[in-house]
C-alpha cells in the first residue's frame, strides 16, 4: 500500500543534560523544534511520558501519529542493533535500558536508535556535506571525541552495534589518563573540548614564567573557550595549545584513514568553532602521517549543519533508513 | 542462462618472489597448483604469457578455458577499483599496471583484483574460520602487515580502493623508522618478522651484559626464526621480544576494534607460528586498551587455512564474488 499523504519523522537527541526533537519532512525541513530536560527524569519511563507529551501538539499539525513513518533517536551509547542505550555514564538512567520497545509502545509507531555521532554521519550524508559519499568519516570534537564511519554506503556498526568509538582509540601510549574511561593517552584525552583545557594548564605550569593571557584566567576557569578567546588575540600558549591539539588529532586521522579510506572526514561539534586554529596543524599531521599513497586525497572538512539541527536532522534520517517501511 | 557444467576459478597470488596459482571449485578444493617467478619478469607482458603457459594444462584439464568462470587476483598494493597494481615497492614492475585488463585480454575471461590481505580475508571468509561473520578483521603478520577489513559483510575498500593498510598505523608515535616508508612507530615496524629481528637486536644491545641464546647468532643472522627458536628454549631475551611485540600488536588491535567492533581479528602469516608466545601478550594488552564495552568479546583466533593455499583461495573467492558473473 502507497500512501499519497506526506510523512513525516521525528528525529531526537538524547543528550545528557537536555534532549532535543524536531519533525522533519522527506527533504530535511525541520517543522517543529522542542527541547525537554534529561537529566531531571530518574526513569525512562517518565521521560518518555514527558517527551510524548511535549511531541503531541507537534503530530496534531502535521496530521496526527498516521502521518508519522518513525522515530529516530540519538543517544549515548545507543545500540542500533538491539534498541537499546547501554551503561551510558553521562546519562541518568542505569544499566540497559530498552528504549526502542518503550518508544514503540508509547508511540505506536516504529522506532530506530543509535548513537549519537552515528545519527549525526547519517545527517551529514542525508543532508549535508556527505551527500553522495560511500566512504567517509564523522568526528564530533565536543566535550568528547564522538565518531560515525561509514563504508560502502552503510554506517559501520560491527558484531554488536558499538563500532566507531574512535574518541577512545590510543594515540599517544602512556600518555594522559582519561578521567572517565581509565585509558591512557586516547583520542578524546586531547582533542576534546576538555583535553583543549587541560593541554592548556598543563602548558601553563610547564613554562611558569611565559607570559600568557590565558594567566588572567582561574585554573578552573579555563575552558577551550577561553583557549580560543586568547589564541585569537594571539597568545603563544593559546595557540600552542592548538598546535598540539591538531598534531594529536592529525595522528589519529591519519590511522582512521589507513583503515577505512574515507573520500571525507567530517569534523563538527563546539571544538570547529576554531577554524583554522585546529584545522591547519590538523590537515598538516594527518598528510605527514599518511603513506604516499593516500596522501592530498582525503577532503578534511567542517560540517555545515546547525549543531542543533543536525542532531535533529541524523535522528530523523534513521527513519527513511528503516528497512520494510 | 544457467549452466549445468562444473564452473572453476583461476586463484593467482602474486609475492615479491614467486606467484602461485591453482584452479578452485565453488567447495575451495583447489585441483591444481603452480608457481612461476614473479621476479624473473622485467614487464608483466612477459609475466602474463608465463602465467598463460603454466595454467594451460591444468585448464584444459578442467575442460578448457569455457570452464573458467574468471580470475582472482591478490597482489600487494592492488586496487579492486582500477583493477591495477599501483607502484608496489616489491614487485619488478614500477608505476600503475592495468593487470586485470592485460590478464583479460590474454585469457578471455573476467579477472578481479585486490591486494593480497584483502584476498586472504575473502578466503577467510569462504572458506576458512571466518565462515558465517560479516564483521571481522584479518591481520597478515610476515615479512610485512598486511590486513583485510570485512564490515556488513563486505571488505572495505575506501573510496579509493586502498583501505585496509593497517600495518602502517602509528601506533608509537616518533617510534622505530620503517625503513620502506619513513614513517615512524607504524605497527608494521614492530609486528613483522623483520621488526621482530629488529627489536631482539635492540634488546641485546641494551643489555650487553644479559646472557642470551641470541648472542650465539651474528646480529645479521638475527629473524623471526631464530627468535622464535631462542624463546622455545626459554631464553629470556627472545620472550621478551615476544612481550613486547605482543605489546604494541595488542594495543594496534585495540584501536582496530573501536574502530570497527568486528566479531573476530584473524591473526595469519609466518609471525603465527609463535603460538602463544604472541597471542597471550597480544591478547592481553589488545583487552587492557580496550573500553569495557569490547572487552572479553573479540576472538583472537589464527587462521586454519594452509598458508600456500590460503592465497589461492583468497584470490579465486574474489570471482565468486564478482558482479554479474
Amino acid at each position: 500500500m502507497v500512501s499519497q499523504r506526506q510523512e513525516f519523522a521525528i528525529g531526537i537527541d538524547i543528550g545528557g543534560t537536555n534532549t532535543v526533537f524536531g519533525i522533519v519532512d522527506h527533504r530535511g525541513d525541520i517543522s517543529y523544534r522542542g527541547a525537554i530536560s534529561t537529566r531531571k527524569h530518574n526513569s525512562p519511563d517518565a521521560f518518555i511520558d514527558e517527551l510524548f507529551e511535549a511531541l503531541q501538539p507537534a503530530v496534531d499539525q502535521v496530521g496526527g501519529i498516521d502521518a508519522i513513518r518513525g522515530i529516530g533517536i540519538g543517544a549515548p551509547n545507543g545500540n542500533y542493533y538491539n534498541g537499546t542505550i547501554e551503561y551510558a555514564p553521562n546519562l541518568p538512567w542505569k544499566g540497559v535500558i530498552h528504549l526502542r520497545q518503550l518508544m514503540t509502545e508509547k508511540f505506536g509507531v516504529p522506532c530506530s536508535l543509535t548513537n549519537d555521532a552515528n545519527a549525526a554521519a547519517v545527517g551529514e550524508m542525508m543532508y549535508g556535506v556527505a551527500r553522495g559519499m560511500k566512504d567517509f568519516i564523522m568526528i564530533t570534537l565536543g566535550t568528547g571525541v564522538g565518531s560515525g564511519i561509514v563504508a560502502n554506503g552503510q554506517l559501520v556498526y560491527g558484531h554488536d552495534g558499538f563500532a566507531g568509538e574512535l574518541g577512545h582509540t590510543t594515540i599517544i601510549p602512556d600518555g594522559r589518563k582519561h578521567k572517565g574511561t581509565g585509558l591512557h593517552g586516547s583520542l578524546e584525552a586531547y582533542a576534546s573540548a576538555t583535553g583543549v583545557a587541560l593541554t592548556a594548564i598543563e602548558f601553563l605550569e610547564k613554562e611558569p614564567s611565559k607570559d600568557s593571557l590565558l594567566r588572567n584566567y582561574a585554573k578552573e576557569e579555563i575552558d577551550s573557550r577561553v583557549v580560543y578567546d586568547c589564541a585569537i588575540q594571539g597568545d603563544a600558549i593559546a595557540k600552542e595549545v592548538y598546535a598540539f591539539t591538531g598534531k594529536v588529532l592529525g595522528l589519529a586521522l591519519a590511522n582512521f584513514v589507513m583503515f577505512s579510506s574515507p573520500e571525507a572526514i567530517i569534523l563538527f561539534g563546539g571544538m570547529t568553532k576554531a577554524g583554522d586554529l585546529i584545522l591547519d596543524p590538523t590537515r598538516e599531521h594527518m598528510e605527514k602521517n599518511l603513506l604516499p599513497i593516500f596522501q592530498n586525497k582525503v577532503k578534511l572538512i567542517f560540517s555545515e549543519l546547525k549543531e542543533a539541527d543536525a542532531a535533529i536532522l541524523g535522528a530523523s534520517a534513521l527513519v527513511w533508513e528503516m528497512k520494510g517501511s
